[in-house]
């Protein structure tokens, strides 16, 4: 992790009398991330231009767009900087990615290129892990089972026949990923009195964590509510299965708000319309979800909107103008990334 | 309140050797309430007797499970302690509540016989507390609003056109009733990092709450999300009607785990259906709930099942057992009421 670590930019300060700045946000999250204040503040570290991610696709009109522009501030739907791009953007020197993953933004030619990128993934974690509390206080308290029997016209009576609601405080809970989000998930449940249990296998040394570290089947088998916080790399990817659901015990509760590759959503569909387990689901493994999910009485879903909040796109806005006025005055970036990150990052 | 202090019994110490007590719980609670280790520890107390409280609605078999006993523990469903039920259970020198409201075991002719009662409402508190705060984060994060969307066949773009949502870190809480679930709400919110805002006409002197006291009115405009914990008494009922609702501020959400007397159910329910306000009600005006509720989108519904969790139920049992030592002990009961409690309690 390199959350908590500056990372030396490696281009050379840039005056900022001739600073251009590409803001490509999609509308309505600029606006959420750039109210008057945070867009004052960029406008004083340089000239910004605006244009939008999908004009931007076409070639004609990024090479337009992009002239003389010296950072790009890029978000959801940035076409990928190859080398055709990169050659129609000469004066680029520093990407800032006002969302998280960067994946689809970065190839081997933007590597090659030196070009520093940082991202703003931070201003999310604390949004998904306040989504992912909301789910396990939901499973704990089968809110999903008792609204969806009321609101589909049962009677009160069968409405109750639940299983007896459970309380976070003295919960055991079982989180894979000791990620950003990860860790902020065992704050907010630690602070409500809920037992952590952690599987990650690169918890650093001397890390707090490691008190609460398990084998992943451990964890598992002892876990009443699983939540997932890793990212999907090729280590992650359908670590969970079938033979890693039927470790957890009966009743039990499944929290995604992190990836749907790191399970096997078959295996999960048997064990959540068995009503064995319950689940709340952000992420799936078809975007726009496969309708098996919307069917099952005891499963929460939500389309994908763990990180976006009124407050996490604001935190994002300030998280982009501070990384710009850091590499224009030459400081180290909080939120760099390499190629080697993205890879663990997934 | 009476919380922490003790309330001296009235009646003797009784010696152990003869003592009778009767258990009238519904079964599925008892069990809940009383897992081996209770059970033990309440049949070291006396010689305990099971009797189910619909089977005792019947006087001949009231007279003849109450022969005797000198200790009844009741809970819901159990009849009302009139003269004549008190003249069938001569010896009975303690009632001990396992549930939470005595308004239907009591009457005056209970209260005049001056039987010392206790309850176990103090089990309850930290499960209604929780379920709040499920509700809060859900309605924050209008998962209701997204879940009901997807599972009505939605699509997924539309279900993802909500109100943008909310982080609980920041927001603020206005809370209505400093009461024992009031208190431990407003602890799990801070411990997320809300600020809270109450109303209670009781604080105490030099209660810490009282910094964060405001006037109703005050309140409702300041507030985002509004978590009703007051009693149902003569002074709160119907304390919100539609010129109160009218005063939040659009988009707030109405949480109440509480008492569905506290607020005019047709003002709430037009702030609702309009989609100005989102709500989370485990409580209703009338019981099995009026369908209309069942048909808004922006409410999340559950079948008044705020304090009963696995917890909160052996939390019952453990303060059954541990005031009815007290009161064989003659030291002070902890959870002791008296006829002016009862009016203040609701």
């Amino acid at each position: 992790m390199t959350d908590d670590e500056g990372v030396a930019a490696t281009a050379q300060p840039v005056s900022t009398e001739r600073v251009r700045i590409l803001l490509s946000v999609p509308t309505l999250e600029q606006e959420a991330m750039f109210p008057a204040e945070t867009r004052a503040a960029l406008a004083d570290l340089g000239e910004v231009v605006e244009h939008q991610p999908g004009e931007l696709l076409d070639p004609s009109r990024f090479r337009a767009a992009l002239a003389g522009v010296d950072i790009a501030v890029t978000a959801w739907g940035f076409p990928t900087l190859g080398a055709g791009r990169l050659a129609d953007a000469p004066e680029l020197r520093f990407v800032m990615h006002a969302a998280s993953s960067i994946r689809t933004l970065t190839c081997d030619d933007f590597w090659a290129a030196g070009i520093p990128v940082s991202q703003a993934g931070a201003a999310m974690a604390p949004a998904v892990a306040e989504l992912s509390l909301a789910f396990t206080m939901a499973l704990l308290r089968r809110t999903q089972r008792t609204d969806h029997a009321l609101r589909g016209g049962g009677d009160w009576s069968t409405a109750r026949s639940i299983p007896r609601a459970r309380e976070i405080r003295g919960s055991r809970i079982g989180v894979i990923g000791a990620s950003r989000t990860g860790r902020e998930y065992i704050r907010l449940v630690t602070a409500l009195g809920a037992e952590v249990l952690v599987h990650d296998p690169y918890l650093p040394e001397g890390d707090p964590l490691r008190a609460a570290q398990r084998d992943l089947h451990v964890l598992l088998r002892e876990c009443e509510v699983l939540a997932l916080h890793a990212p999907a790399t090729a280590e992650t990817r359908g670590m969970l299965g079938a033979a890693e659901f039927a470790l957890i015990r009966d009743g039990a509760l499944v929290v995604n708000t992190a990836r749907a590759e790191l399970l096997d959503a078959d295996a999960l569909y048997e064990e959540v319309a068995s009503g064995r387990l319950d689940a709340a689901l952000d992420v799936f493994e078809v975007e726009p979800l496969a309708d098996r999910w919307r069917a099952l009485p005891n499963v929460l879903v939500t389309p994908h909107l763990g990180g976006a909040t009124v407050e996490s796109r604001a935190r994002a806005g300030r998280i982009v103008v501070d990384e710009i006025r850091r590499f224009l005055d030459g400081a180290p970036l909080q939120y760099a990334l390499t190629r080697a990150d993205l890879e663990r990052m997934g």
